[in-house]
């Protein structure tokens, strides 16, 4: 067991604070990590109000985490003391299940173990996040990360950077193909960045004016203002794939509109409350729409080695930890370029 | 010119009745064919009626039509008089776009020319559909029949038939898939058919229990109650495709939680409002939903030949002409196994 620092929920009403308690130890096949940085996810703030229902608390936020081995099991082979590693939404699951077994980690049949507000498999006890000073992963679990990166950027790819990354290829993005990407947030600039690296002509689809510049600078060819009747006149059939991020509510037939034939809405967004599809919009070009959450332990490594080899990470805005609560209601604003990531050298 | 005998709607609320008139000239490149069955589509209700808007009167429903040819132009290659054809849901299109040169005539970017309530190209004179004593069309958009198949159970097939067919081949249903058929009528019927035949374990989704014997004749291995909540409990992340067929008011939401990792609902029946999707319940799995028109002129001769190779027809009822005004009440009721045909002797 080691004392670590971190800052927790204790209720869904109250603000995040101080909070020390013993990570467990380092088993034969684990490793501890020194956490460097952890990005702040929409879906942290869900799960500390208690929004989806079940929180566990005290819950200590936090899935998008990079920091340095410090510490291995006798039975680890991939990671020794000092390496960069990442560990995104998840740290353990059931391994066995056909999902599991064929690298789909996200989708195991018997429920994966959630890097925070989940309970590990064999002690039942509550998963402690990244908004602390350490943590201890399976190696199965835990990404390499080249050192050769921006570390505060890399954090936010372990969940945004994924989330986004996983569809785009699951679907073949790549040259030749038009791809809107629909809200500029977290996922959307990561959406741009990597459709735009994969070879596509990226569309950036906001209702926001102020962002197109921001949007260009991130790699999109195009920025098309959502709330222009004329614009989206324009698009209508255009599109081979949209990526859509939004998680506010908001009916799907206006941007199946916006598809060609055999064209393809990603869903990675979640509204509160279920989207209207009226079936013409799909049936007449025979349009499709899928959904994708995060991706699997192989996959994210892919893409954290994608990224590296491309110099890609997220942009950033890197705040101590003792600003959490404020930040959270920045990011409810959508006042953030483009995800808050806590410098934990702030908790120490 | 040439007098062609029909039954016609003169306006949204009168009944059809008898109507005469003149069929255009057969041109260099049409065939003439004097049609011997017409059959009934849930569709010809809602243009009779108006119910989507833009309706032509006096409106000769049908798209669904066999019969003989009895004349060809000179330029005519692939018919000659006496062979059998077919004609579905549309006569023409505008043979240029990308969808036209591909065989996707169905999603014609400039609007495919409906077999009735449409517009000729050229003339701009309406279209005239099956509930007729004969027909003129381009033999680009006819199709062959082979004369060992009950022709009455071949008129559905251009309509019902290749509805069904189309996406089944498009998302590649086979052996080891698991499939669900929602709704058991004239497209829910001809579904099981053609999974059945394609080689996967179908089972019939059905909220009538009276449904289970018809299900499992035409070739369903499994019946499931969907009013039954143990059962739909047991069927969890079970199925591989889901074809859609209702065209009732429905959330998307329960029946996607069938499918399976990557599991796809097909829908080709259009509610009348638009459809409730759960973000949540396509992202936990990957499951997506398409949409599907009919099928391509090319990939309808395909699946004619199929049927002619495995002797798959539409169960029917035929009736005479001017039983259908009552058939479309019935109709109305979901009172019909599977599909009313008329049998065009009957208007001579």
């Amino acid at each position: 067991m080691s004392a670590t620092k971190a800052y927790a929920a204790q209720s869904p009403t109250t603000p995040l604070s101080p909070f020390n308690f013993e990570r467990r130890e380092t088993g034969p096949n684990d490793i501890k990590i020194d956490i460097l940085y952890c990005g702040v996810c929409h879906s942290d703030i869900h799960q500390v109000r208690d929004e989806w229902g079940g929180s566990i608390y005290p819950m200590v936020p936090g899935h998008e985490i990079v920091g340095r081995v410090t510490e291995t099991g006798n039975l680890v082979k991939n990671f020794k003391v000092g390496d960069i590693a990442g560990i995104g939404c998840f740290v353990d699951s059931c391994r066995t299940c056909p999902n599991c077994q064929s690298g789909l980690e996200q989708y195991c049949d018997n429920g994966m173990v959630a890097t925070y507000n989940g309970r590990e498999k064999v002690t039942n006890n509550p998963t402690y996040g990244g908004y602390s000073t350490q943590i201890v992963v399976d190696e199965k679990y835990t990404l390499k990360v080249s050192p050769n990166l921006l570390l505060e950027g890399v954090a936010p790819l372990l969940c945004a950077g994924i989330t986004t990354y996983s569809p785009l290829r699951h679907v073949g993005v790549g040259k030749g193909h038009k791809v809107g990407v629909l809200g500029l947030g977290g996922l959307g600039h990561m959406a741009v960045k990597f459709a735009a690296a994969f070879g596509a002509e990226v569309t950036m689809l906001s209702s926001s004016p102020s962002k197109e510049a921001d949007a260009k600078k991130l790699g999109a060819h195009h920025f098309a203002l959502t709330s222009d009747k004329a614009t989206m006149n324009g698009l209508q059939n255009h599109f081979d794939f949209i990526l859509n991020t939004v998680s506010a509510q908001h009916s799907y037939g206006t941007y199946l509109d916006l598809l060609n034939t055999n064209g393809t809405m990603i869903v990675v967004g979640v509204p509160p409350t279920p989207s209207e599809v009226p079936a013409f919009n799909l049936i007449m070009k025979r349009r499709s729409i899928i959904g994708s959450l995060i991706g699997g332990i192989k996959e994210t490594q892919e893409m954290l080695d994608y990224c590296a080899e491309h110099n890609i990470v997220s942009d950033v805005e890197v705040i101590n930890v003792q600003d959490i609560n404020g930040a959270y209601e920045r990011m409810i604003k959508g006042d953030v370029r483009y995800r808050f990531v806590i410098d934990i050298a702030s908790l120490k």
